[in-house]
């Protein structure tokens, strides 16, 4: 037993993991063993899902059929669209919609109250939480737009049956891959904070759907998931003022700002992800014909990299410094891009829940007792 | 850097902490430098929220006007109830609606969206939280019942007013003391797994919404704050047994059954809260005149610690053992014991919150990685 204080655990190793290996320094991450830059291009977010829950990418047979089982239990019942649309007139932040939404599911769960311990039940529980993540995001989209939630496919992939549900028309081809891109890249990382969250609640043997809930909380942060719409409101903010990107980096950090996207507890390098994404986002930009999101944004990676040095530092692009403008491409209001990484992330969530659960042990650190020793109680009329 | 795996953090020091001491091998626990038997007998369950939070025991006026501003804030909004409706007819678990309904409460909070990161904020959104559970849990309650929710009474003590809101009849002196005191029992307890989890939400900055929701969520979990349900469910299938107490735990052990309320991560010895609960069960029992389930703990208990030796292995009973008959005694549902915890530690995780957060560094751990090395995606149709 140490006595050292482990702020933030930082460096602590609290469990061993087969899921995703992550190279800091070099800037490289792996899904079991699979560089990420080949699911990206070459597995779809199903595949992946497949890959992270079952160890191996699965044959053609076993992808149909997990597509089958996943795409089934899309929809979600009246009370959960019922609590929505009331959340949606008090107009409650998506990502806390989606947390309550989610939380709510539980009632609906045919399995409910077994214990979750097993993992055929988790990964059962974990393809109708993921299966209807999406269902429940759109529908408050769509509510808050006062408009009816479009009903799920069965038809239609994961990634394009958000983007249907969302606008009610089927996305096109490069819209739908690069979504499907987006949410392979944010599937699983390691031990961040909202996949440890998950772990710890499971930990207790709390059901899935506690587990997932917590997630999407700790997810909401600022210094977890809620960065990727920081950096799309920082390009809107340069779109807005009359100085170039250059320019507005320059004066913004004259003014003492933090430019969001840079730095990474891990990566002293540039983001694996950021890197696909970056190609993701310049190919959007030629297939629409508007070049000004990517152009912003590596204007702004140039000048905080040869300018600021910051690279140097160890300070680099991460994943939200490029999904902002990805999914602004896309048309996905700024505001669900934290919950869309919800929906991704729900896939390692689960996998992480369902690895630590092989050999569980209550997750339950001490703090260091630094306050005052014993003393006695003064009745209230003598304080 | 160590590299050695920290299974369950159990030992691992993650923050320094002036709000709860525990001594586990002389079976002692103290608030803020406060023996809990002097608290339990002479502080109220407002007055200790006061001392966690604020750090020192209030002056009568001080908490005068601490409990106004508690009462104050009892009322939920009807898009809640409505919420909370729907689940009763789901017939969802008790502990889940709770989860549901906490989530939902940010939407009504008139100061939602504020970066809740400062002290002031942290605690005002606290009391808001702590004041709303009781009212959310006895509204469940009342609805699956078939009856309408009580409106919560500003007059009343947090502990009376939610038996009152249960019930619809003020409880007596006896009750509400002794409900009372349970609540100050269960309101801190250093870095236990729910706590934790509300901490490692909150470290992201995400709002207290989210870290209460998560922490309710940890709780759930029969590892964690779930035991005290499985206690009465035992204590009810000896008073339906042909057995004695004695008898039918002899026969439980020889069966390889685990009997619950016994053993804690910290506690080598019997759990203070417990010694103090056994007296309240018996206070109880004299009072009512049925002393049948203080009668049955305490001949389980000699049972295992006389001829099991349990007690000389380190295993004793904690306060989950003493908890439930007293809650039985007062006529809550046995189902409602893990939410009556919530109700209670809502006011520890506030208080670690807003601890942690004045030195606040991210809480990410890593995971050792075992699993396969770098290897290259094979097509699937060559799978």
């Amino acid at each position: 037993m140490t006595d050292q204080v482990r702020h933030g655990l930082e460096g602590v190793l609290v469990a061993e993991s087969e899921l995703s290996k992550l190279d800091g320094d070099a800037g490289e991450l792996w899904y079991r063993g699979y560089p990420i830059a080949e699911l990206a291009d070459r597995a779809t977010f199903e595949g992946t899902l497949y890959l992270l829950w079952n160890g191996s990418l699965p044959t053609q047979s076993e992808l149909d059929s997990f597509v089958d089982k996943l795409s089934s239990h899309r929809r979600i019942d009246a009370a959960v669209t019922g609590t929505l649309e009331r959340l949606a007139q008090r107009d409650e932040d998506p990502m806390a919609a989606l947390r309550t939404g989610v939380s709510m599911l539980s009632a609906g769960d045919p399995e409910r109250g077994l214990v979750p311990t097993d993992s055929e039940t988790i990964r059962r529980t974990g393809r109708r939480l993921t299966a209807k993540l999406p269902t429940v995001l759109a529908a408050y989209d769509r509510f808050r737009r006062g408009e009816k939630p479009v009903e799920p496919s069965e038809e239609l992939s994961h990634a394009e049956n958000f983007l249907y549900m969302l606008t009610g028309t089927e996305p096109d081809d490069v819209a739908a891959e690069t979504f499907d891109t987006a949410l392979t890249l944010h599937a699983d990382h390691g031990l961040n904070a909202s996949t440890f969250t998950a772990m710890t609640v499971a930990s207790t043997h709390a059901d899935l759907y506690s587990a997932v809930t917590a997630g999407v909380g700790a997810l909401s942060g600022p210094l977890h998931g809620g960065a990727n719409q920081d950096v799309m409101e920082t390009l809107l903010e340069v779109d807005n003022s009359d100085d170039g990107p250059v320019e507005w980096t320059r004066s913004a950090l004259d003014d003492g700002r933090r430019i969001p996207g840079w730095g990474h507890r891990v990566y002293s390098v540039k983001d694996p992800r950021a890197e696909i994404l970056e190609e993701r986002s310049d190919a959007l930009a030629r297939s629409t014909g508007e070049s000004k999101w990517c152009e912003y944004t590596r204007e702004i990676e140039a000048h905080l990299t040869d300018e600021r040095g910051l690279v140097e530092k160890g300070i680099a692009p991460n994943v939200d410094f490029y999904s902002g403008s990805v999914y602004y491409q896309l048309g996905i209001p700024v505001d669900l891009y934290t919950p869309i990484f919800a929906m991704s992330r729900v896939g390692g969530w689960v996998a992480h829940v369902d690895e630590y659960l092989t050999d569980n042990r209550l997750i339950r650190p001490r703090s260091r007792y630094v306050g005052l020793e014993s003393r006695s109680l003064v009745p209230i009329d003598e304080r």
